[in-house]
């Protein structure tokens, strides 16, 4: 993950062109926006929650919402600090094709581990997950609708769902192993490596032959 | 895991047979040696430690820690209250081969993870761990010495500690996605399908041929 990747461009403000609805934007509107997001997820979950219930909260005119943001993935994204947009991650896995899936997924989990940044905004994610049913229930079903429903959709495998699943909770133990334990040989095996001892797990997970 | 598992035995206080030493034993002298004993952890790590440390910070005879424990590793196990004994654990895996020790692995992992007392201790485990470096090193010395060590003796394969490393890590990030993520279809999926399905993975990881 680059400086001017998604994290970087879900996190930068930008000067609003129009000055319309109940308040004027400011330079505050973008955090009062964000705040408001983060107690709607964290209250609703994500697949309650709307751009619309955002705006009232935030006491902003919707439209300003949409200004600020492409859509409720990047509110969340901006919200959380989630250190990359999933639609943008997972069309960089699927879009070339069935073939390679696997490694392609593998290398892009440890891209965004990898950086500093990316490694401490997700452990602060894995932290607040384990600290209570209310922040499990927001990421579960961020990552439900924007990066398991992706992944199925693509491979259009059996079971499709229930294979992303598997795929993406390897990596994540695998991070947790790797970045936060830092258990050895595994924490100094270099990346290239491990992408190619897990990619045909992953391979097989995605669109593999399954029992 | 039942409750005449290796959980409740090293966590049931035995009654001493000696009174010797520098101090008598009483009914607080085991919640003494393992308060020392977090203490020692938590500052040298699971590899420093010493029973015989263990007991200087107590104030009682190295002796008694040897009548209440079998070893350190059950000292670490009633100290952060792991849900189980690893020795016992990965014996109960590696012991009857090679052959399908894979399916086992994924077995023992869900019977740990499928007891809600098991479940508690190692998110509680892994909050900590995710809190500092301190419990980081604690947990990835014990874990490196009591079970990826164990492991790898065992199946006596090239690579075989980082083989141990990428099947325990695939399972730990199966069981945060299932049982504290609760992610869709993967948390409702029986656990007998899942041993099924992630079987294989843990085999080539363990034995198989890898790039």
């Amino acid at each position: 993950m680059t400086e001017g990747g998604p994290v970087a461009r879900a996190a930068s403000p930008r000067t609003p062109r129009r000055r319309r609805g109940p308040r004027p934007a400011g330079a505050d509107t973008r955090a009062e926006i964000l705040a408001a997001a983060r107690s709607e997820f964290a209250a609703k979950g994500y697949d309650a929650t709307t751009l619309r219930g955002i705006a009232r909260l935030a006491g902003v005119d919707p439209r300003l919402v949409h200004h600020y943001f492409e859509g409720k993935d990047e509110v969340f994204v901006a919200a959380v600090e989630f250190p990359a947009v999933p639609r943008t991650l997972v069309a960089r896995v699927v879009d070339p094709g069935l073939d390679g899936i696997g490694e392609r997924m593998a290398r892009s989990f440890f891209d965004v581990w990898d950086n500093p940044v990316g490694r401490e905004r997700l452990m602060a994610l894995i932290v607040s997950v384990l600290s209570g049913p209310g922040a499990a229930r927001m990421v579960r079903e961020f990552l439900t609708r924007e990066v398991f429903v992706r992944v199925a959709a693509a491979t259009g495998a059996q079971d499709a769902q229930l294979r992303a699943n598997l795929a993406a909770s390897h990596m994540v133990g695998l991070a947790i192993a790797r970045y936060v334990l830092q258990v050895e040989p595994l924490a100094s095996t270099d990346t290239e490596t491990l992408v190619e001892l897990v990619a045909p797990a992953l391979q097989r997970y995605l669109v593999g032959p399954l029992p």
